[in-house]
């Protein structure tokens, strides 16, 4: 069958289901997601068979471990996307919230949030990915069409059998999920250029992946995840609180988009702060890259560059560059920010007012770690990604970022 | 000069300004708004002259005198773009407004409006609009770019010395408005894929302008204007409410998006209802096109065509089709719509909910005239546009729509 019909074909079904499933009661659709968590219980040892095809194929395939952890499910791991189902059924229904609004001249306004209709997803080889996606969409009343890594195809059409079974029999049926059951990277290609068959496009995963949708799609993108970001030690900070959110920041879980990956230390500060944290982070194992003056107080230190500066290094390794002021600081990471996390250290009330008037990032932090930019941390419940972009959502996406609004005007004959 | 770097630095220039324009004080906006009007008014006889000398290009160059028309200034347009600019000033604005949120962690996380950034604007030979625009950007803190019609160059160029006039010793200074004073095509082009330099193009104009805007831009766009709009008359409707309202919806203004192109009766009222919308349009001029059981009903009716349904008129000429129930209307509007605005007229409950839950379109209506939607009309006290997009916005945008969300996150020492 032709890959770009085909892919077209579940965007038309998931639209139709779709447009049902977007008026289905919430306790219609709450009770779908606790039959899908029953259901990817019951058929536990069907899906760890499949997952363990995959796993046996990434490592004839010579796939990285930390890749194929990712990969791998277990009974616990199962458990765990079953649970974090039943949690999406128990959080608030956006849909139907809205702002009524009665004109002068009697029409009745209400501003209704709705879903946004069919949303494209596209992720790594992550398998909990299929289920978290599906539940999300699933519950703000949007149909979902999946495209998840090569690696996890007998995964991910496991899970989706597993789930699309629960959904037979509801109002809205199983076809408001979808799974592009292909490996041909033409399939991603498709779903990128369905202009008019989905709604929005969400990556999920690294920068190679979100670049690579960003640039190619023709459907809208919200771009998620790049996360370059800083954090400043002024002059006026507590030390003692300043190395517990620096280390926090970086060490908690570096592989993470909210992780801080340049650190910027006020010059006054830098003698007394510098060494305080390389001792801090030491056990971690952490590679310091300092400019001048910073080697200059840690002589082991190896130089940073440029490139280091623009790098999200996701990974046990920091910049460190010692500024004159707070303009330096927001200057520097004006050049290099990528609008994610941004924060600072300070005991200055002008300082703190400062840093977050002239930072434009979506979440800027005044003394707290940056790693706390996330759905859950926010009181949101669950997210579907981080987005780093301006238009239409921005920072933690949870289920009220995937409604649009609709007008619904009521009258009694009202003409302009 | 090459017009690439030419547009690419009036864009860094408005980025610039902006930046600071986003954390100027609401006084600071108003006041510029005023001096803005008060400049206008002072400076009428210098734009008239500008304008002039575009209304004899346009006429030297046989353009249509319904554009002629849009694009020339009298004393009392001028004064009424300049009260317009100083309603501006009145209106709330939302960057500050927000939610704020202490976690259980004592996090306190406030999400703030803040404005956009900086917004590109393409528009045609009115140049009303480049006051307009530029007022209700200033106003939400966000830089503008805009680039009007070429036949408007000369009136264009004036209004905004004039404005830019009016700024200078602000906080934020005159850059923060710019005009790209070009009349050639590539110019918008350049505008249209300064990715990172603009962060939201709205095109405003018509279906071409759009279109075009819509398939080349590679910056995020928000899609507005597009209105093939139905209405539709049910069994259960009061005949003489829908006759005003119809009637209404088509001849108050044709030329505009919300004006309801395509009209679907219940053959239950169409023997009734027919002669009567037939004999009340009538001294409109209104041409109808009708499908063959109109035709049966209205014996000198022209035959609609599949095209027509599909076609946005703008124009006194009305599409007319009887359907079998509201199943058939629902489908057909299904298959035509551009999401803009629809509307039932009907005195049956059950069939205004279902129309109202099965119609996706920014604007749903029941019983009321399609021909409010519209910022004023909605209570946003003006509009840059109406999106019939469903990211970001939908439907009249107001200040509030040109604003996007920073998350401001104050802790004491906070680690995850």
């Amino acid at each position: 069958m032709d890959i770009r019909e085909y892919v077209f074909g579940l965007c038309d079904k998931a639209k139709e289901a779709g447009a049902v499933l977007g008026y289905a009661l919430t306790d219609e659709k709450n009770e779908a997601l606790r039959k899908i968590a029953e259901a990817l219980r019951a058929e536990k040892e069907y899906i760890l068979t499949e997952n363990r095809a995959d796993i046996d194929g990434a490592e004839a395939n010579g796939v990285p471990k930390t890749m194929r952890d990712r990969l791998l499910l277990t009974a616990d791991r199962i458990e765990g996307i079953a649970a974090a189902t039943e949690k999406v059924a128990l959080l608030p229904d956006p849909c139907g919230e809205g702002e009524v609004n009665v004109r002068p001249n009697g029409l009745k306004i209400s501003a209704m949030k709705v879903p946004l209709g069919v949303i494209g997803i596209i992720y790594e080889a992550r398998p909990n990915v299929t289920a978290d996606a599906a539940a999300l969409c699933l519950k703000s009343g949007n149909a979902a069409v999946l495209k998840g890594g090569k690696e996890a195809i007998n995964t991910n059409r496991a899970i989706m059998k597993v789930m699309k079974g629960a959904l037979t029999g509801t109002s809205f049926g199983p076809e408001v999920i979808q799974l592009i059951d292909s490996t041909e990277r033409e399939a991603t290609k498709v779903l990128m250029n369905a202009v008019g068959k989905i709604d929005v496009l969400i990556p999920r995963g690294g920068k190679g992946l979100i670049n690579a949708v960003v640039s190619e799609a023709k459907v809208p993108v919200i771009e998620t995840g790049a996360g370059n970001c800083h954090i400043y030690i002024d002059e006026s900070a507590d030390l003692e609180k300043a190395l517990r959110v620096a280390v926090n920041a970086k060490v908690s879980r570096p592989s993470v988009c909210n992780a801080v990956e340049t650190m910027l230390v006020n010059e006054k500060a830098a003698e007394k702060f510098l060494p305080m944290y390389a001792g801090a982070v030491k056990e971690y194992g952490v590679e310091i890259r300092g400019c001048e003056r910073t080697r200059s107080i840690l002589s082991e230190v190896k130089a940073v560059t440029e490139e280091d500066y623009a790098t999200e290094f996701n990974d046990y390794i920091i910049a460190v560059k010692v500024v004159k002021d707070i303009g330096e600081a927001i200057k520097h990471i004006k050049k290099y920010t990528t609008g994610h996390s941004e924060a600072i250290m300070t005991e200055s009330l002008e300082n703190a007012r400062r840093f977050c008037r002239e930072i434009d990032a979506a979440a800027v932090y005044v003394n707290a770690s940056t790693r706390f930019t996330d759905g859950g941390e926010f009181g949101m419940g669950a997210e579907i990604g981080i987005s780093t972009q301006k238009l239409h959502a921005r920072g933690p996406m949870g289920l009220r970022q995937l409604t649009t609004v609709k007008y619904i005007v009521e009258g009694d004959g009202q003409i302009r």
